[in-house]
């Protein structure tokens, strides 16, 4: 049986062919409407969206979106990357290679697909991959403290940002997630979440305010201290 | 043995973990450059740059490219979508999916993995998916047709269009290539390629008359008639 909900779909019906995601709730903006693509255009922080969009990807498994985001930030950051089953010798993160013996002294992969990553194990397997990742729990932390730091980072090429929150609390389906973030637009207060989720949901503009809510939300698989975000770099 | 260079890597040597994706020519900017980004940012149509870049994707076989921009257009237009095997019923087309009984009639999976696609046979297989598929080849039609029609469909979202032409002749490494496109810029004149190949080379922008003279090559897989342009819509 899965014991965590992170990444995982919960519908309670077999789906037919379908050609739309699920549908959003009024409070976030996906990056492929009008207004979102205005949000693009006009942010005030963008840089990580061009370096993580090239290598934007799909989770592969129901409780990848851990290592689906670390594979984007690993491609993203300048660091060697190996070679991977589909790019002939030449080097790229996916959601195999990703898993090296150092991460499994983390989190064995096999134990990752069924109960997913907790924040602080996501920071753990970046550091088994020799980068050096400041894990935040919502709960230490403030609304004010996420945006500087957040957006510090977006505009900062040697670092990125993800998020691990729960989608319910911004209306989504539904359990605990994570995905690396793209952009912010001061305006409108919004991190824009590239949704690694690519089924499921497209990339959101998120109100900071609704975002750090879902971020600071128990984890029961990790002792019940809350989510949070996470710094890499080199 | 392959006989047909198109997305194939052709490197002679056994490439260590590299950070980078191969080096580009003087004549092509990267999307995640500074200079690329703000090309997007003051680009003149680029809608269909958001509909792609949610499903942007890595082409998983080397023979790939055309099944791997297949699988970004049909995400990207409103056509009803097949469970995937990583979606728990919801849809999204894959480099699995995309094949079906009526590709299959067109030219078999297991030929396309030893000789990958030529434009005609492109057209066909989004045909095999109900789709209107309208090929020209570049010994047919003109750089300014094609910069008329390719901006066009950018800007019509019912459409998408996609380029079928030789790395080598815009300083690439090295054969017949297929990939979408996502966006125009006026006054460089230049289209942004979605590269499918992402381990090899990130986002280009490409000046039309380099692209269309890059289109504008016989394809020795296609009776030598030139490689060219498709549009797709439903
Ligand atoms: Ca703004
Ligand atoms: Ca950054
Ligand atoms: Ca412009
Ligand atoms: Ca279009």
């Amino acid at each position: 049986m899965l014991r965590k909900l992170s990444c995982l779909l919960l519908l309670g019906f077999a789906a037919p062919a379908i050609a739309e995601t699920l549908p959003l709730p009024d409070g976030l903006i996906a990056l492929n409407s009008v207004d979102g693509q205005a949000l693009l255009i006009g942010s005030e922080a963008r840089s990580d969206y061009f370096e993580l969009s090239i290598h934007f990807t799909n989770q592969v498994h129901p409780a990848f979106c851990g290592p689906a985001s670390m594979s984007m930030v690993l491609n993203a950051l300048n660091v060697p990357r190996p070679a991977s089953n589909m790019t002939l010798g030449l080097g790229m993160f996916d959601q195999d290679n990703v898993f090296t013996p150092a991460t499994e002294a983390v989190k064995p992969r096999a134990l990752i697909e069924r109960a997913g990553l907790t924040l602080d194990e996501l920071g753990a397997m970046f550091e088994a991959h020799s980068l050096k990742a400041t894990v935040r729990h919502a709960e230490e932390s403030s609304v004010e403290e996420f945006r500087t730091l957040a957006r510090e980072s977006i505009d900062d090429a040697e670092s990125f940002v993800l998020v691990n929150y729960l989608r319910s609390s911004i209306g989504q389906e539904r359990g605990g997630h994570i995905s690396p973030l793209g952009a912010y637009d001061a305006e409108t207060d919004r991190f824009l979440i590239l949704d690694v989720t690519r089924y499921k949901y497209p990339p959101v503009w998120v109100r900071t305010d609704d975002l750090f809510q879902a971020m600071n939300t128990p984890d029961s698989d990790n002792d019940n201290r809350s989510r949070g975000y996470l710094l890499v770099r080199q």
